[in-house]
């Protein structure tokens, strides 16, 4: 169950930016399962695309029609994913799909997404058949069910709205994101779609959404695991009041400082929707020689099945931590290595803290939320990741899907 | 419980090795926690350990007493890890009170092992007591009671002994090794210890060592967490009929051969009683440009929450095997992966074989025991490792473990 995500609310519609969402009958379940997002001429799209040699083949085709995009066409329940040269016809086919079922878009304007299943081929006639129909139910506020409709694993749909009021007048944001298992991303979420209506021009629009995915969902990590197929897009409709012509502009930061909020906020979502997640924690690391030394450790820890079930159990175990730190092939000396659980210091310069007792920990850990706070002792950078704990029903949730 | 790990034999005594073992009353268990093994003056030691940067007292203590060693003192239910000076100052007076028990041997001579609980003191008046009782039991057949006094989570006792009919006359080896959880070995096995009659210089030891741990305790993991006390310890007693000088004695390949052998068993036992393990599962890897590159899919494979999960469930989801290839950070192109489970193949040049049926694969992944076969198509480098599947039972027992 989802660590204090909260309900859906009703998501902003972005001017300029239309969606539909159909059952194409991809999975066995009942809901949707395919969204086509349609933008009007003039719009930008920015994208960043899992790291995974295997790429699969609709982020292969994504990743290259980026420049030209006007549609996207997502589905989830078939990755599409380990499919080969046959797999990237499946994909153009949806697209191209699209593209007929619209007068003013050409099949290779439509950007494909795929997530679930890695490893089968796409049902290309349903899902042809699901991308008419979804056209046919474009709308503007059809955010929510997007969000719904992009699931697998999530117990929960996540997404957000924002406005902000920037010098040169309110610009509004939404996005919505799915996740739960095979999450480190590299360079995204397994799948995030984030709009607004400003106007920015794509190279602009790029640079920032690498930006915010780096503080956002680069901070993720459930199981260590990276999707073939995580993506991240952002779309800039321009058909709002406020346009962006150069990366100086100061309401540039404002806007990018809203999608920042609505993409950190996506991001934990993901991660207290981990699958199997029972407590969501937050790992800082400060003190190292360098940004990748924090972030070394910070994974180390996030990502150690040991750090993960004592977690689990609400165990103050400490010593897995100074394993994990010890493993993590950062710069440390374990005589300078402090750590705290939220507000209780467990261990000072590399040994247990004076006064330390474990009942305080112990409170700490048996909390839903919680943050652990390594200081390497070498300055002052800090970094941090998101995680959830290791569950039985992770074992239950990854032993069981499929069948 | 463990994957066919064959019932503990009458291990054969090591002329010139005595061992006590006892019940020091460190952990809540009756059984034995304690072990002192002496060595009769002309012995040579070797000792490979952890590259955890929190390196546990004892650790740091033997791997500088190794050219001095005479006598060890090994316990399990407390690792003295993350002491600090006060837990270097306890390993040395439990040192200490096994040289005073022992006419011709100093404190100094005397290399300490511990392994369990991070994060706590020794009970050092306890150990005192204990090394003393030990020493009063000192045989050369006490090997399989030292191979139950090591053990922590593992079900079983691990040993085995081999005679190597060298050109010069035989040679006597005998290993015991523990191992269950935190086992990613970076240099060696949690604790393993092994010794030999043959009379060998120390350097010669010392390299022989390394190759052997390179190709056997180095190739398990289990969890990915590399332990802060993973120590591995061979003795050349020297009181048997062959003699060493030089690396260039052709004996030393037919003794090292021997090691191999003990030493590969002892550390796939490790895997096969793994934390939960209900299978066991060598993963290989060949084609890649380097050995590095093998051995990097290698691990993602075997450390893989998701693939492991996979094999618990015996659910052949080979898209994930696909998944781990692909974040491996090896240079792979997907078009050229090849996979086989024993020897179904899935997958051909990056997608589905042709004739797959899942079945066979299923049969496969509903043995005990599999290969997992990548060829990433660049060559003929070919490495492995070995793991077990992450069950329930994983979690249980890392989620209990101290309560």
């Amino acid at each position: 169950m989802a660590v204090n995500v909260p309900e859906l609310q009703a998501l902003l519609p972005i001017t300029g930016v239309r969606i539909g969402t159909t059952n194409a009958g991809i999975k066995q379940r009942v809901r949707d399962d395919m969204v086509v997002m349609i933008m009007d001429p003039g719009a930008t799209v920015a994208g960043v695309f899992t790291q995974s040699s295997f790429r699969a083949a609709p982020v292969k085709l994504a990743a290259a029609r980026l420049q030209q995009g006007r549609a996207l066409v997502i589905n989830s329940g078939n990755a599409n994913a380990a499919t080969g040269q046959p797999g990237e016809h499946d994909a153009v086919a949806v697209c191209d799909a699209v593209g007929a079922s619209l007068p003013d878009i050409d099949g290779s304007q439509v950007l494909p997404f795929s997530t679930g299943v890695i490893g089968a081929r796409l049902p290309v006639e349903a899902m042809k058949k699901g991308a008419m129909e979804a056209v046919q139910r474009l709308q503007t506020d059809n955010w929510n069910a997007a969000a719904r409709a992009i699931m697998t694993t999530d117990t929960v749909p996540k997404g957000r709205s924002l406005t902000v009021n920037t010098d040169k007048g309110p610009v509004t944001i939404t996005g919505i994101a799915k996740g739960a298992g095979m999450i480190k991303p590299d360079m995204a979420t397994m799948l995030g779609f984030m709009a607004m209506d400003a106007a920015i021009p794509q190279k602009v629009l790029q640079g920032m959404l690498k930006r915010v995915a780096d503080v956002s969902f680069n901070r993720v990590t459930i199981d260590g695991d990276t999707s073939t197929n995580d993506s991240l897009i952002l779309i800039a409709s321009g058909k709002g009041s406020v346009g962006i012509t150069n990366e100086e502009d100061p309401c540039l930061v404002q806007i990018e400082r809203g999608l920042t909020s609505v993409a950190q906020d996506l991001a934990m979502w993901i991660a207290r929707d981990g699958e199997g997640a029972t407590r969501f924690a937050t790992v800082r690391v400060r003190g190292g020689k360098t940004s990748a030394d924090c972030l070394k450790v910070a994974y180390a820890i996030a990502e150690s099945p040991l750090v993960k079930t004592a977690i689990f159990a609400g165990d103050p175990n400490w010593g897995r931590f100074c394993m994990a730190i010890g493993r993590s092939g950062a710069d440390v000396d374990p005589d300078r290595v402090t750590l705290f659980l939220d507000d209780v210091c467990i261990a000072r310069n590399g040994l247990v803290a004076e006064g330390y007792q474990e009942k305080d920990a112990a409170r700490v850990m048996a909390q839903q939320e919680l943050t652990v706070l390594v200081d390497l002792g070498f300055g002052d950078i800090e970094e941090w990741v998101w995680t959830c704990d290791f569950s039985y029903d992770y074992v239950k949730i990854n032993a069981e899907y499929r069948s």
